[in-house]
């Protein structure tokens, strides 16, 4: 694996062609964002681009989307991956995929150096927040289009700005974007704005079984997979509910279990900068941010919050006799 | 009434001494950003700078607020307001103010010109998207803390950005804050990060309760005044509820009506770029911006509600014969 500087990036994708763009399973804002952005920038440049047809992207993703996926074989295409962190996140299609990515375009710290070239700043907010630079090095004119793509990249791995990895940085490419005449109010809308009904349902139930331990410092969340289809809830309605327990006041460490394909627990930890939710999961065999990061417990949401616990206990982090409660203080 | 430009405001700020600050009733984060960048700016070129006592300012305002009030009697102070759109919301201990306002800084275009001289841009998304170019002109050198303030009255005007009144420079202005070192995080992590359970609690209810007219468009919750005690909430807590039913996927005119003082019915509107929230609270003898206005019904919530249903028939947005219902969709 070699690793590549910034310019040497863009020197790298000016002197190659034929490229297919991959991003990762259940994509986000960011992996979509930052596929479209590089797709687009690379066909400006008179280059062949397209996107492979990740069979997890939504009706929100579609816009973006629009003409930029292929769903021809592989052939001698080029591949490249954004925001992707490790080989097993690829899509669920994408068994052609392993060991043939040309280059990794990401901004996890925990990049498992899969591809044979790497681009991997862990200081950007968003993957999209290197597209930005690196497609201006390119030579590319940024349309309205890539913009709001590139928009759509930073706004929702920032939480619209509001987590702790959003720098100057991710700010000023939001207001660049914005200046190229991307239009905030819309995305911002379909992102951020509004929320379907049964969400709100969602966040209800999700208020009224919050358990809680460590003198409120740690909240956990629990999604059966029945509410799933009580609610009539659909990825996007799931999209970022991981935050949940940690929007509450004084929660530093935010867990949330939903039960998953084959009866696993997915577990999501959110967190203050006083903890590593990215080595907290290590040890779970999971991983990803210092503020943001996940692990699968294959024996399911109960065997997860166990295990869970005994990472908060060996930390130090809850105290070795307690368990989660419904009440947010003990009684002192 | 004279207007100044911003050059023109500044030789005047420059000019003149002995600065009263005054802003709002039921001050936001913008009226207090405001007021403290302003206060701080003045008193680094060595005028003598004060904020009025405003006895709504919340625990959470305290910190910026630090060493800025004066509780003293006005005297010959110069008064400068900061956010306010007219006399009728100055403070509730600020009858002493009437007619003494020398200049207003304001961003509401439904400023009603009560002040000697005015500064008022309704393009700014935050009155204290004006005060940074001001300060600028002025020579101020910002400091991380004018930075914050300038930072708290920006992003908690647009929702985090997320409000259509977001511009390029909204973005701009908060990218500039956080390289002057503005600590964005513990800001957004106050105003925006975590709700307490009570204000969760509350979402919760009005989620349960909320009724919708015109196929869903027009979604509208209530808050009993008895919800207040019954959940502890605090100012705080109700701050920004105003736009919970514009959340709900598809409604484009979010109202809610809180019981105030009095019994009075405190009718909040939200609205999409297709509805002038301002032009319809007016009929109601109130006003704001295009996107968020607000009127007093003094007969209480019950009359709110068939007043701002009666303006719903009248500008044709609601049929005749409906009224508010707990269905969002007709059944068709």
């Amino acid at each position: 694996m070699q690793k590549l500087t910034l310019p040497e990036t863009a020197a790298w994708l000016l002197a190659n062609d034929r490229y297919r763009i991959v991003t990762h399973r259940r994509p986000d804002g960011d992996a979509v964002g930052s596929a479209c952005a590089l797709c687009l920038g690379l066909r400006a440049l008179g280059k062949t681009a397209a996107i492979w047809d990740n069979p997890q992207f939504t009706p929100r993703h579609a816009p973006f989307l629009e003409g930029l996926i292929s769903r021809e074989p592989l052939d001698g295409d080029t591949v490249v991956s954004v925001d992707l962190a490790a080989e097993t996140l690829l899509p669920l299609n994408a068994d052609a995929l392993a060991g043939r990515t040309a280059l990794a375009i990401d901004h996890h710290g925990s990049n498992t150096h899969f591809a044979e070239r790497e681009l991997v700043l862990p200081q950007a907010a968003a993957c999209g927040e290197i597209l930005y630079p690196l497609l201006t090095a390119m030579g590319v004119s940024l349309t309205r289009r890539m913009a709001e793509a590139i928009y759509v990249a930073v706004s929702t791995d920032t939480g619209c700005f509001q987590y702790a990895n959003t720098t100057a940085q991710t700010l000023q490419t939001a207001a660049d974007m914005a200046k190229l005449g991307a239009d905030l109010f819309v995305i911002n809308q379909q992102f951020f704005g509004t929320k379907t009904f049964g969400r709100l349902q969602l966040e209800a139930r999700l208020t009224q079984t919050m358990v809680f331990c460590a003198d409120g410092l740690v909240g956990l969340c629990q999604i059966p997979a029945a509410w799933v289809a009580e609610l009539g809830l659909t990825e996007d309605d799931l999209d970022s509910i991981s935050g949940f327990a940690r929007t509450v006041e004084g929660v530093e460490i935010g867990i949330l279990i939903r039960e998953v394909e084959q009866g696993a627990g997915k577990l999501s930890l959110r967190t203050s900068p006083r903890f590593d939710a990215s080595a907290l999961c290590a040890q779970l065999g999971g991983g990803g941010h210092a503020g943001a990061a996940g692990a699968t417990v294959a024996e399911g949401p109960e065997a997860a919050r166990q295990a869970i616990l005994q990472v908060l206990h060996q930390a130090g982090i809850v105290p070795e006799q307690e368990g989660f409660h419904a009440r947010r203080h003990s009684d002192r």
